[in-house]
């Protein structure tokens, strides 16, 4: 039993930021920096327990969605042969990727044993397969190597892996939502790598007794009677899917006005912003809330909103403690937008 | 033959510590630091001998609990399959983690040997395997590298250790008491995986030179004769052992005042305490004492008496000596509890 | 569906580097420095899928040229035995070199399988081979060990790739248009392997905001609607190749005055660039640039545009800030050539 | 032919140390700190020569002793299934461990060979498996690695090798005598280690010139006629072997007065010793001393000697030069005991 | 096609440097240091297409030369079983060492396949048997780990590798010309190393701008048209041929006056030079020099110019910028010789 | 061909070292400090070429000595078996040890592939095989590893091999005259290490002129006709093999007065020399080059010229520049002897 996702007192910013990646799962994952013990884990789990079934190719290795045309090598010879693709429904797994993880393990690497057996070379998948159309949850991505990452991001940049191993060539879609967390206190990402994240948020422990107190009281009822306190929270967790799946469906309908283009243009023009990620990340933010916000277009607030979540780990780290600087700067842009 | 635990003289703060973790497994282990010399490894050896025997499935390489569901992936075939599950007792054992130890080691890998020769893929349990329902002493904590560390503390957190490797996967229940072992002057563990420990007990060797003539001439007793040594204990041992087992079994009997949970959060906002995984482990930590006192209730002095075992390591480590302002401030926040 | 090269909104130089490699191969392929999120990657895509398709050797697996006589082994032993080549048409691709990428992987090794099998060692093509006629492109160059730099280079100046393998050796053409990106925060390429880039450019973000409002709504465009805005870019698009195209058939053609000659050693040996390679290669920019810009013979204008191009990374650090001092020497002899 | 133990010139507390650890095997082994060139390795040879063989079971690979219920898993199961275990005489072996040494020689591991031949996993025994019953012999064991260490010491300390090696489990006995030598100039022991020793002695080049010179005489003689110079030494080896295994033979019947506990808990709660560790020591190595002497119970003048052997590398390393001053409190203890 | 050798532009002392190696190659190779894109690896490339075929036994792994009685173990066999050994003619090629290479790479090592499939091992040639016979070029010589580089020279100054692997020994000759080049700014050669490479120059880049433009001309020549370029200086290029081989042929009849001897020892004896390798290579050196300017016996020109090739690299390298001091004495000394 | 020994000017310390070695092999090696180039390896190869034939075990892998009674397991069976050992007469050879050797290719291992052939475990030899009853040349001892040089000393100090591997134990005799070379300035050996070597000798360049002439006239003798002039110098070859050969037949009657004992320990004592190996050493250097004198007893002289050999390496590092001291006294102390 996971603890529904509801009943996680505060956090809002990163309950939103989990939410905003599975409306629009292209803005490219959410890095979650701060203190040890705030249940970065237990919420991603808990979305993920908390969002209906999605529709899979049968047996197929890599979760192909059948309504794409990003099919899997494997899908796509069954369709040349002719061969119909029956579905099956499947929860969304988070799939955990484990510090040390080797790039064969990550990217998957050939089937030595079905090599000797049958005489044919067979892709064996790796975590970035089984990771597909799931979350993606790296703890600790800043002690992760360097290239590990690298492979990380760039599959979930394109959404797709490319493996080539001694003359096999596989395809498969790697569609996930990408979420890293980091104390910053133990090294940094490089800012290469921070960039490619497309939104990040700060957790820290709550510090109001009554909501502390309302932690543990929730914590305990749950130990003690799972199924019960599950119950309870049933129509709220109904309810936060439905709006979820309802604001997924209307994205494409939400309409940018032009103004909100050049307040996002002049806004990161202003602030010390390597790139053109940020504006692009920062739009498709703000159109994902709006459609969360039952909004029929991207307004003012849905971009100050936006930015806090895109500009955080893009701010540049200047010498000295000017960072607090930039912050204060982003924020007084943000309240003049 | 194993020295009896109930005649170890002094430590009890780590004994206590180690029967809290019997009563109540989810408090999540034991960090002992400190000395060298002072019967760490004994105590934890001695308790396993003193506890009753476990019931397990029978011929199941993973221990697996016949009254819980949440059985191995063996196991579950065979349920699947409409075959009983015969049962056996055991004696419980100490894993030991060798310092150096994989990660295939400890979470287990494929048995090649078998796939080779039988042609189907086999699940070769690492040590997380060995240690379910028993004791996994790990010494020297921190010099073990980080990863495998994280890799034992999800387990332990998880309950469960699920391994993916070329196309199989396997799940077996991963429940043990963890008790790591650390001289701090050898190095620190990091913050991160310090929180995940349950409890945290410091132990020194004894000065008091009655006690220590006791200690050297109780040995001296049990290596001269050591049946006869431990049939003079039996008594208390079987004393222990009931005890144990009546307070693991009125656990969720115990009842928490609404002044407990407020007093737990006041304790924790008002020391430089991250996170709210503190608040649980103390909450559960004064409801096994409470058991274990026999008392129907939590009280205030269990509530103290748990903060002491559950926020020693999770005190901030503040710049130049403050460790110990932090701990005043503790012991001072505890005595007005 | 990828974004036309030709609506990149900005960085001109990096546009114009790419192409004036495309014209003529042998100029040694381009180093972009600077920025993350400048659309690097992007672009180098961009550009290999507008170009027109290339003809290869049908079957052959490193894409060798019907018209040219530096096939590979295999090629040239279907050739001595009197086999006619077909041919087939492929698009160009973009390769990427993995950071981490080992030796073997880069040049190619034995298939030891096939080894096996059929008792016979075959070559088992690697990156080079893949980039045969293609681009390869190598994110963060600085940050790849020295020996597989050197491997690149050594194939790129070369256009071939030598391997010998347990008394196996095999031939193949490695041609490909090397584009290396490197920030220039994260660690410096060693002069030597520097020198042996063709060209350099340094890309920036844009600070303009008007160019910034028409990135992201581009962008925007391209995403609610690939076909529809790759269908509007098409006349551009078809303009830009055909140009490409016709400079590369009439390079050879372009005349270079004496006087060209003079001007391009006066400036080398008027600033601090080591050996002889810079001369060369500002003379074949030179001449590329000028088919491009359909004039049919070298100018002054040509060679100082292509100097800018040449000499950026040629330039010498000297000690403390004088890299500047460099540079502006550098425009000065350039304004009065 | 190897040197007689008896005719080895000075280095008393060298040769009393080895000795004491033959009378009981439990005191934990020898540290032999100080010069190179003092015949360390000499010694223990000589030792193990001049010792009477042992009883074993016959073509057991671990030198299992018939007397002992601690059999490995091979004579186990040799009892179960009905067998008597002949038995045959050895002679003592100095096992020597490796710098350099992996854990898999150490402990031993699977028989990967006879596995793939007879379809049956088999252990491959390790340098424990050698040194069961013998002496191990550790030469500059402050270079080996930590976790090398740790095996010896664990192993010692239990007096049992388990391992456990993909499925299959194998116990055998591991008593032996562990000698350690280290040149402290060259690295120290981790303090935890050092505390596992039972005993350390330090050793210097003789400086007095007739003795010198007795030395070099006895090894003269030896060196030209090796038969003739072991026997003349013959008697004094035989009464120096049958005093030693008479010692062995009673050290279960020394008493040891309440007075002599006292004094030694006494002794190490006023030094700065961590643990109770010592103090076992002290007790152990002082009964077998009185054993050797021929005394009916300990005296206080054994508790001294013993304390000398047992304490030194147990004293606190303060800062600065302190180690002098801890070293003289005990030399005043003793003095006064 | 390869840009004449003769057609060069400057660059005397490295040209003249290869050619006296060609002449006499016990002289030890040649190390050349200096700026990047100087043409070093163009040179060799250039003087081995110069050089005429060599004579081979026919089929000989080794290109063993027939005329010599060091051969290979193949050949010797083939002898002593009564073969007689056909000829064939080749060019001698360039082998480059790569950065990264294994000993068994540079060495040699055992064909495993052949093994397994015909029950003999096989010896399976290195790089030093590609190399007998011809240049062994090693760029960045200061970038390869040491012991490979011992290997190089050790194989160097024997003129045999003797290779002996899993109880099968193998001899082949390994006469080469080893061409080191190395750009010290990165990294020294110990001196160890330095001193056995026979001769040294540094190159510059030209700073002529004449020269330089007129390396530009040749190069755009060539580049345009190969064959007729070729052509043009094909009587250069036979008449340094034939030059070459001539005094190749007369070296040994080249007298050495007394007077001769004694300069070359008063001049190393006054200089820092460590050994009496300096003082056999400028002997050798000075007469290769004299048979190739045609002279009948060696000159005191000879051996100044012969000095300065044989001692730059053996200057000590005193503390502080004495290396300049050490130069001017040299030179000092040569104009007085 | 090798340059004779005898024809090689000065660096008599060096020879005689070498030669001391040949005549009592259980001296324990030579240690060569000092400048490259000075003949090093030459002098060695050179002795060996000088010396007679040796008597061989016929078809023995390990050289084994028919008249010892130290043979390789394969020799004993073959004795067991009742087999005559034929034997066979083989020259001396020069065994070198790369850099780089690993601890298998030094003592030897398991022939895998024998094993899987033939079913049975074989040894394969070492480089310590090869070594038996040859020269040990190990260039640049101070850059092995150090448990390499640990187990040649070994090796060289028991004169045995003993190798156990998975199950196979393997002895043969391993009796080589250990020479090691060594630069200071590259790195020190540890003084545990050099201990173990038995002599010492330090080269340097020869300064006189008149000899570096006469070492250059007999170089380029020998490098125009090395057949006349090796047979110009076979008096004085046999000669010197003569003369090694007599003495060492008479090393055994050599007498050694007391008064030499106590001179070489007065010596000893009197100087900071840790432990007794140096006392040992003196002596059967002294002995030696009695021998080697044609003395019948050691003489005051060759305890002196003996102990410049062997304490050299041994005198203690003081801090600073006391080294110069320690060395100032040992020759004051000689010149009183």
């Amino acid at each position: 039993m996971i603890f529904p996702f509801t009943a996680i007192v505060g956090q809002e910013d990163m309950k939103l930021g989990l939410i905003l990646n599975v409306i629009d799962p292209t803005i490219g994952g959410l890095l979650i920096t701060g203190e040890k013990g705030t249940g970065k884990s237990t919420a991603v789990r808990a979305l993920a327990e908390l969002l209906p079934e999605i529709e899979v190719v049968k047996g197929c290795r890599f979760n192909c969605d059948p309504s794409s045309d990003g099919l899997c090598t494997d899908c796509q010879k069954r369709i040349e042969q002719g061969e119909a693709l029956d579905t099956e429904r499947k929860k969304m797994r988070v799939v955990e990727l484990p510090l040390g993880a080797t790039e064969d393990r990550v990217v998957g690497t050939l089937d030595v044993e079905h090599a000797i057996k049958h005489g044919e070379k067979r892709f064996e998948p790796g975590i970035l397969a089984d990771a597909n159309r799931n979350f993606l949850y790296v703890d600790e991505v800043n002690l992760l190597e360097d290239h590990i990452v690298d492979l990380l991001l760039d599959a979930a940049a394109m959404g797709v892996n490319y493996v080539e191993r001694e003359g096999v060539s596989f395809v498969h879609p790697a569609r996930f939502i990408l979420v890293g967390t980091m104390n910053p206190e133990e090294g940094e990402l490089r800012p290469q790598l921070l960039d490619r994240f497309g939104l990040s948020v700060k957790v820290q422990s709550i510090k109001d007794k009554a909501l502390r107190a309302e932690i543990l009281k929730r914590r305990e009822e749950f130990d003690l009677d799972p199924e019960g306190f599950s119950k309870r929270w049933q129509p709220q967790q109904e309810e936060l899917s439905r709006r979820i799946m309802e604001a997924k469906g209307r994205l494409s309908a939400i309409k940018v006005p032009d103004e909100v283009l050049e307040k996002i243009v002049t806004l990161t023009s202003q602030l010390n912003v390597d790139g053109h990620r940020a504006d692009i990340v920062i739009l498709k933010a703000a159109r994902a809330l709006s459609a969360f916000r039952g909004k029929e277009e991207v307004g003012v607030e849905e971009v100050r909103d936006a930015a806090r979540f895109s500009l955080g780990h893009r701010l540049k780290r200047l010498p000295f403690e000017e960072i607090g600087a930039e912050r204060e700067k982003m924020e007084e842009l943000l309240s003049k937008l």
